[in-house]
């Protein structure tokens, strides 16, 4: 069971940070973000990366795993946002 | 510790969950959804149902409160981006 938790918190990280990704082709593509909220990405890099402290302080693998990918797209995203709004 | 470490999930939740409100707000400000990427919102709220379930399981308080919270406001996103595109 503990395995088959693991796994679905594998998957669940998975889809969460890859999520990021066609948003971040799309800035890279059309190269406008004024859609895009600037707060939302500032507050939610800010919390992804509280959540990686979180998954490390637990030992908790998926959470570790799950958030670093996160955090790499979602602040290239927030980047892209600073650099074209 | 163990309280420490649940008040951080806590934190890192509702900041993940609260950094949609934003993007939501702005959007009903606008009704522009251009910009967003409609696989990313479809994606990200299949991901974070996941996470739910791993919550679940795993009774996490934290990551089922966030879960919970952060759902409901992006699942509101994605059907802005749905009628809005």
């Amino acid at each position: 069971m503990d395995n088959f938790i693991n796994l679905l918190g594998l998957i669940a990280g998975l889809l969460c940070a890859a999520s990021f990704l066609p948003q971040l082709i799309k800035i890279r593509k059309t190269k406008n973000t004024t859609d895009l909220s600037l707060p939302t990405f500032v507050i939610f890099c800010l919390g992804v990366s509280i959540w990686l402290i979180y998954g490390i302080l637990k030992r908790d693998g998926p959470i570790i795993f799950a958030n670093i990918v996160t955090l790499t797209i979602a602040v290239n995203v927030l980047l892209l946002k600073i650099k074209y709004k």
